[in-house]
C-alpha cells in the first residue's frame, strides 16, 4: 500500500477549507457519528493535556482546588435567574427518560414510555446553577469563604453550525466558580483569573491578547461584568479565548445563599466563574499555522525533538541509533521530549513532511556522512530553516533554540496583530477598513443600539473594551454622541 | 457560632451509615439535587486526582495515550452487539430533544415539542460501541494496530439504589479501548492492564487484591472473557475494583472493523477494554478506615504530614512558626505534602480530630515546652500512636515513617483479608459461613445455574475464578459434579 503524503489546502485558497484539513490531517480531531460532536484523537488530545497540566498548576498555584459537580441539571434550575435562562436554555441537551425496552418488532431497542423521568434534567451548558444549589449547604458563615473551586469536565451547547475546536455541541473545559464575602473580592478575584489565562495564552501558546470587558451585550447571561482575553487570527478575524465573570449576588440570590458576615448579619455571597475550553486548540492551530501543517510553540508541543536516522541498510540504522542514544538520554534529562523515529516502513522524506504537519519545532536528521564529519542536520519548524551544526553539544543548542522558537512564534502573532490592528475615525472608513480583518480601534456612544446596528451593518462585533486603553475624547463614528475612549472591533470566531 | 466536633456511627453499630457518615462528614462527597449523583468535594476530588495520576503514569508506561470520545451514543448503536445492548441499555439517560423555550404561561422553560431528536442520543454506559464506530476509520492495514487508547470521562448508568462513590447513576472512571492484529496480543493486553490494576491497588492503595477470571454469568455484557481484581472489605464483603475484558471479534464485526493482515488476507480486529472508576475511591474508604474517620495510604494522601502549632499567644505561635519553617521547607523539598495549620479559630483538639477524620497520615504537634526541649509531638494515624521525638532530623524519620505507614496498611488489609478467607467443602457449611463475611473458596460445578442457585440462597456470588489457584480435583458442594479448582465467593458490594 503506497503511502502518500498529506497535502492541505491552502490557507490563501480556502481558510475554512485548510483550518479544517490541518485539523484532521495532522490527527488532532475527527467529526464523529453524533451531530455536532468531535472525537479527540491522541494528538490533539496531547496537547490538550499540556494546556491542562499547565492551567491546572496555575490555578493551583492561585489558592484553588478541583471538584465535580454532576453533568445533569434539573430543567427548573435554569430558570432560576432570569437572564442566566435566556442565554442558555435555547440550545441543550434534554434527558427525557432514563430507560429502554426490546422494540416489540424485535429489532434493536426503544425508548420506554414508562420510564419517563418527573422533571427533564439538562445536560449541562455551564454549571453556576447547579453548583449554587450545592453552595448553599457549604456556606453559612463568613469562616466558610470564600470557595475557590475549579471543575474540569464536559458541557453540551446545542450548536447548529459546528467546526472542529472552535465550536462543539460537546466541548471539554474548566469553569472556575468561587463564592466571596464581598464585592472588592470577587471582582479580584475574576480580574485575577483573566491575568492567569492572558498569562497562559502568552507565555504557552506564544499568543498574544487584549484584556478587556465585553459590551452589555456580549455579556455572560447572568453576570455583571464579563472580562475576557480576544486574539487575532491569521485570517484577520478574532477570536474570544478565555472568560471570567464577575457575577455580583446574581446566582446567590437565585439560590437563596446567604451568610452571616462578621457583624452578624445576613448577607448574599458574591459570585465569579472563569473559563477556558478545548476551543483554545482551534486558537493555537489557527494563529500560528502555515501551509505545511501546525506550528506548535514547544511549551506545549508533545514531541519537541523528532530525530529521523538516513540510512540504507540495518547496519548503519545501528550506527546512527547507537551514535544518536546518548544525545536522546541528555535532552530527556534536561526535560526536552524526544522521539526517535526508526520506522522502516516508512521514507526520511515521508516522514520530513509528517512532523511538518504535526507541528514538531525542531527535527535533527542524522546519516552515514554525519557520523563521518561529527555532525546534525537541525531543522526549525517556524522558520522552515535548516543548518548542520557539530552534534558535539548539540543539547545545550537545542534547549536554547527551544526557547527561541517560543519566542520567535509569539513575536510573529505580535507583529501580525500590530499589523492588523488601527485606528478608524469615520464609519465609511470602518465599512471598508473591516473587509480587510483585523483589529479597528473606534469610538463608540455606549450604546447597544449603536452596537447592534453596526454588528448588523458589517458582521464586526465589539470584542472589548480593553482594560489598558487610553482615555480619549471622541464621537462615536455612527451615532457622533461622545466616547470617553475607542473599542475594538472586529470580524469574530 | 460553636465548633462542633464531627461524630461517626461507629462501623460496629451501623456499617454502612458509618460509610456514609465518613464520606460526608471527611468532605469527601455528597448527594446532588439530582437523583443519584454525587458531587465529589475537594478533598475527596484530590484523593481522586492521586489515583488518576498514578494510573495515567502506569498507562503511558505501557504505551497508552488518552483521547476523548462523544458524550453521546446513537441508540442504535448500542443494538449492533447483541449481548451488549442486553447489559447497557436497560438503565441509561435518554436524550430525546435538544431545545428548551419559555413555558406558555410565562414560569420557567418547558421542553421544545418542535426539538425532537430523530433518533434518540444514549448518554455513554461505557464506550466500546461509539469508539468501534470510530476506529473502522482509523484501521485499514495491520500497520495501523495496535491502537493503545484510554479516555478518562463521566459515564451514566441509571442505578436504581446508589451509594456515593460505590454505585452512583453518574460517575468518573477511565475506559482503555485497544485493537489489535491477533488474538493473542489482545489476550496479553488483557491480562498486562490486570496486572496494573493489581500493582495500582496493592502499591498505591494498599489494598490486597485477587486476580482472577469472572465467571461467565457475571462478564461484561459482549466480552468472551472478563478479568478482574476483587479486594475484602473491613465488613466481610467483597468489591469488584477493576475489570479487563478481552472482547475478542465481537465489536469489530458489530461495527465491520477489518485490517488486511501481513498475509494481505482482510480480518476482523481483537479487541480489548478495561476500565476502574471513583468506585475505587469507596474501596479505599472501606477497606483501611476506622471509627476515627479515614485512613489514608501516605500514597493517595493530598496531606501526608500536619502540622499543629500550641500555642498560649502571638507570641508563641511566631516562635514556633519560625522554628517549624525549615522543617517544612526541608520536609517538601524531600516529596512531602505538608500543611501547617495556624488558623487561630480552632483549638488543637478540634483539629486533631478534624485531621484524624481526614485521614492525614502523619501529625506533628509542636509548643512551648517542645521549643525548650528541642522535641516535636509525632502522631501516625494508622496506629493511633504518638510519641515525642527530638526535632532535630525529624525530616528523615518522617519519610521513612510514610513508608512504614504505608507498608502497615497494605499488611492490615492483607491479614485482615487472610482472617476471613476460607476453604469450605459442603454446602450447608458454606451457607452458615457466608454469614459471617469474607471470601469462601469452594469447589463449583462450572455452570450457570448453579451458581445462580447459590446466590439465590445465600446472596454470594462467585467473585473469580483466581489466576494463581491450584488445581485441586474435587466435587461442587451443590451438585456432586466434579471440579477441577476452587473459585471464590463472598457478599459483595
Amino acid at each position: 500500500m503506497a503511502i502518500e503524503l498529506k497535502e492541505l489546502t491552502s490557507s490563501e485558497e480556502n481558510y475554512s477549507q485548510w483550518y479544517n484539513d490541518l485539523v484532521v490531517k495532522a490527527d488532532l480531531a475527527e467529526n464523529s457519528a453524533v451531530r455536532g460532536c468531535m472525537v479527540i484523537k491522541p494528538y490533539g488530545y496531547a496537547i490538550w493535556e499540556k494546556m491542562q497540566a499547565q492551567l491546572d498548576k496555575m490555578f493551583k498555584e492561585t489558592g484553588h482546588s478541583n471538584a465535580y459537580f454532576p453533568l445533569f441539571i434539573p430543567k427548573s434550575y435554569l430558570s432560576r435567574e432570569a437572564d442566566h435562562v435566556e442565554g442558555f436554555a435555547k440550545e441543550c441537551a434534554v434527558v427525557t427518560h432514563y430507560r429502554l425496552k426490546n422494540s416489540p418488532d424485535g429489532k434493536g431497542v426503544t425508548v420506554d414510555p414508562a420510564a419517563k423521568l418527573e422533571e427533564e434534567l439538562i445536560v449541562r451548558p455551564t454549571s453556576e446553577t447547579i453548583i449554587w444549589s450545592t453552595y448553599k449547604n457549604w456556606i453559612q458563615s463568613y469562616r466558610d469563604l470564600p470557595i475557590l473551586v475549579n471543575q474540569w469536565a464536559n458541557v453540551v451547547r446545542w450548536e447548529m453550525r459546528t467546526r472542529l475546536f472552535l465550536r462543539t455541541a460537546e466541548f471539554l473545559w474548566q469553569e472556575g466558580h468561587t463564592a466571596h464575602a464581598t464585592r472588592e473580592e470577587a471582582m479580584e478575584e475574576a480580574t485575577k483569573m483573566l491575568n492567569v489565562y492572558a498569562d497562559f495564552a502568552e507565555r504557552y501558546m506564544a499568543l498574544p491578547v487584549v484584556k478587556g470587558i465585553k459590551s452589555a451585550n456580549e455579556r455572560f447571561a447572568g453576570a455583571l461584568e464579563t472580562f475576557c482575553i480576544e486574539a487575532m487570527m491569521q485570517d484577520g478575524k478574532a477570536l474570544q479565548a478565555g472568560t471570567s465573570h464577575f457575577l455580583g449576588q446574581n446566582f446567590a440570590k437565585a439560590f437563596d445563599v446567604q451568610f452571616v458576615n462578621k457583624d452578624n448579619k445576613l448577607e448574599y455571597v458574591w459570585a465569579t466563574s472563569w473559563g477556558v475550553s478545548t476551543r483554545l486548540m482551534g486558537a493555537l492551530i489557527m494563529a500560528h499555522s502555515d501551509n505545511n501543517g501546525l506550528v506548535l510553540p514547544p511549551r506545549l508541543a508533545p514531541i519537541q525533538v523528532v530525530i529521523v536516522p538516513i540510512y540504507k541498510n540495518a547496519e548503519q540504522l545501528a550506527a546512527v541509533a547507537d551514535r544518536i542514544r546518548p544525545v536522546v538520554d541528555r535532552l530527556r534529562s534536561l526535560g526536552v521530549s524526544v522521539k526517535f523515529d526508526d520506522s522502516d516502513n516508512k521514507k526520511p522524506g515521508w516522514k520530513f513532511a509528517e512532523y511538518e504537519l504535526k507541528g514538531v519545532p525542531v527535527r535533527l536528521a542524522l546519516g552515514g556522512r554525519d557520523l563521518g564529519n561529527g555532525t546534525v542536520e537541525v531543522f526549525r519548524r517556524d522558520k522552515l530553516e535548516k543548518q548542520t551544526m557539530p552534534l558535539e553539544g548539540i543539547e545545550q543548542y537545542i534547549v536554547s533554540l527551544l526557547d527561541e522558537i517560543q519566542d520567535n512564534i509569539y513575536k510573529k502573532a505580535f507583529d501580525f496583530r500590530a499589523s492588523v490592528t488601527r485606528n478608524v475615525d469615520s464609519y465609511d472608513e470602518f465599512r471598508s477598513e473591516i473587509e480587510k480583518g483585523g483589529f479597528l480601534a473606534a469610538h463608540w456612544d455606549g450604546t447597544t443600539e449603536t452596537e447592534e446596528r453596526i454588528k448588523a451593518e458589517t458582521k464586526a462585533t465589539i470584542r472589548c473594551i480593553p482594560l489598558d486603553r487610553k482615555a480619549e475624547k471622541g464621537v462615536c463614528m455612527v451615532t457622533g454622541r461622545p466616547s470617553e475612549g475607542r473599542v475594538l472591533f472586529a470580524r469574530s470566531y
